[in-house]
């Protein structure tokens, strides 16, 4: 029960990873303490991982009007409703951590519509709800709530980019079979 | 953000209340250390406080073949096809507390297909997901991954009728924005 | 094709249960003129039976706003949209009994958004759908329409727990492969 | 409440239809005693009133293996997954009265699955609600359960053929609003 | 993979055929200078056949204010919604050649929505996706938008009948595994 | 109507963007005789752009069991499932090209499970349609197929790994209102 994926997919010996992928572990795991599943389970593809974590990387860590723990919060609401453990265990952790709302993750997975958001975060996560659920159906009219709470059309983007890639994380998780590391489900509780 | 119901029902004062529901609340409180709040919001209507926690016990009291713990598991899977974030919450920490396994309620919250289960466990899931979420379909097939853990049919109405009776609490918890309290989140971790 | 349960659990003899059943179920009896198989299936389990009828009596007898054939006119629409023959036809004549409407009960049944409902009417069951298929999405704008035919919020309350309420008894029913009487098919008629 | 159309489209008279509709619907007055609405209401349109008539003759009273009770219960278990009452009323009736079981259709109606059906009338409604529902997705091993009952390619068509012509008229009742003559509730009963 | 109907159900030989079909099927190979399989496939059946065109032309040959391409619009939107290979393709062809569009039907089957459409036919793909996919919800409030465009009554008779014809076309070729003839596909491109 | 992006976000200029991006863009248009839309949409951000297509083609030309029309199947048939106008235009047009096989991509798009396809090819969108629609419930057993046709666990990664890549881009591309190049719609007919 403590492998990182299952054993679905043939996991990676870390020490025996490229230098830049071992590097950008190694920073991981100095700052949180471990190494979350999600490098190991990916490492077995070495330029999917590079590729992955330079859009993750583009799109989290990018100056905007989001805040880190709105952009965590889009996380965890779109990871629910794909159904993704690992991720809903692990953004809801580091959403715990830059909210110092210890108890919103829990809210958010289980249902947005109920947390204890505001206003301006309920229309963030009403537009990510629906690029992550029916982006097809994506007009005009959904920017209105987003840009009533002073958000822009770049916000916008980063809104749906964001439910956008974890659309795509989440399938890999679910496709791999991926296990939240038991760290993440305690942490800033 | 700290009342039981969001304000859209009256809450009654615990001091007004009948002596039979303040007595049965003060050993919750006394057991818990702290009142849940599904019983602040239920008591604004007595008779049915009274039912449904006649019905609560009868169920989840009653000896059978079902450990304490399968029968929180079957309460967290179905709250969360329901997105009660009451029960979620609640139960997720009394699931923690009778199984010892800090982890298995998020996982069960998030997707009980893939969380940490027995084959016995996962086949009482199926089941109680099929009464929550189809229940005009349930037939005699679905007996019989009961019955290959040993699980009479008395066994499966213990199963289906826990989550037919979360059928009935989700929706009241949702009804009446009923909220967990803040010990829930952390409760046996 | 004529047991009240397709003998799926154990039906117990009615002269073998306890008195206080015994009395409950001839009571029916007297009034119907034979004894509804809820009674009969249920009876198999007396803590749960006596519970059961309790939150029963608990909604269903109360005075309210809500009139008798509302009630049941709730009983029968959200009952169809869980597909429950049983509580179909048993509710389904009693609306048909109540509300002196011969016709009401198999329009509700089949489509209440095209049946001969008046706009408080078909408030009360707009509200009581919700509460029966998506409850995590009810929100404070779902008591305007009620509150605009003059329901309070206690009268929500009613239309929710009757729909919650039943939300168990149609999974109860289908757990138990419960057949209506045939009485109950042409009665009031 | 009476109109057979509730006003959406306008109900043409009887006495100005041309011949051979005045004939036809002459005919089913004097075997019914009284005029279906929905003859009523698609007389608005005579060209399209003559083709759907003609279409539904052709697989209505086209002699094969299955019986009209048959045909009819299709068109009960069909019309109820797509909410069209007057369908549902009106052959409802009519499947009463040819199978002389007078419990049926208020059965299919509320669940097919649970009503009391043969082994190979239950083949039968398996097929026609797959093509009813999800017709993109009839293969080759749907048919097999239709031939263990001894039913061929060409009851196949039957049966497929009568779900989807009434796919057509139920859609038609929805549009305008078609209502089932009184008659029709209480016929056979 | 060359049979109109990959073999599901007998194709008959076009010279067997009564001279009433022979004569049809010509007149439409002379237009259009190959036999669609529609009409292969269902000369199996001479009286559905018959009927089913008569319906055909009914509707879609009708004078009245929608355009040819208007209503060929329609049958792809709503063929699409029920995964009809055969109508998407035949009738994205038709839909071409009618409306002078090179790019209207793909884009109409992928996602209306975001098609180049005009806001009068948007209004019109809106009415017909709804009489498609949940005609038992059509209201008064449907016929409004239909209406702003100078649409009347006898219009939106028109749309969601051609809806409710289709959604019998489409289950039929479905039923029948009918398959679009290659000269289809690059049609008016 | 011949926007990129139909001008829901700015489109950049191509000579402004910084040279790797000029390059790469470049060569796409050498080879195609034209600039596909994706390109000139998603320039908008670099740094997501960059990724993009480092993803893109560490999946799309990795070299392993899957031919090039396979994956360009799997991009088809998952982006139908979400209505993506681009990606079902622009994809298809390449399955056309690889594949040689000019109706399959129409086919795809429209039904999967009714086109042209090898068992070896079905296989795989069922596997990768799984991946896009219902990723929580994938398990062990969606592996067997794949086997049966000879694809091990890395292929089967790849066919995985392609359905979530498309589920981001097709959420980019609806987000952004992306328009596919005319010249998409006729290539390799």
């Amino acid at each position: 029960m403590s492998e990182p994926g299952a054993g679905r997919f043939p996991i990676p010996a870390l020490e025996s990873l490229p230098a830049d992928m071992r590097e950008r572990i190694a920073k991981v795991q100095e700052k949180a303490g471990f190494v979350p599943n999600v490098f190991v389970v990916l490492a077995h593809r070495p330029d999917e991982f590079r590729a992955f974590f330079a859009y993750h990387d583009a799109l989290m860590l990018r100056e905007g009007a989001l805040t880190k723990a709105e952009k965590e919060m889009i996380v965890v609401a779109t990871s629910a409703a794909n159904h993704c453990t690992y991720c809903i265990v692990a953004h809801g952790a580091i959403l715990r951590a830059y909210s110092k709302r210890p108890l919103i993750a829990d809210q958010v997975a289980a249902n947005y519509l109920k947390a204890d958001l505001s206003a301006r975060e309920k229309a963030i996560l009403d537009f990510a709800m629906k690029v992550a659920t029916e982006s097809h159906r994506v007009d005009e009219a959904d920017f209105a709530p987003l840009e009533a709470h002073g958000l822009s059309r770049e916000d916008a983007w980063d809104v749906g980019a964001i439910a956008a890639f974890f659309a795509l994380s989440n399938r890999m998780a679910n496709l791999t079979a991926m296990r939240p590391n038991a760290e993440f489900y305690s942490m800033a509780r």
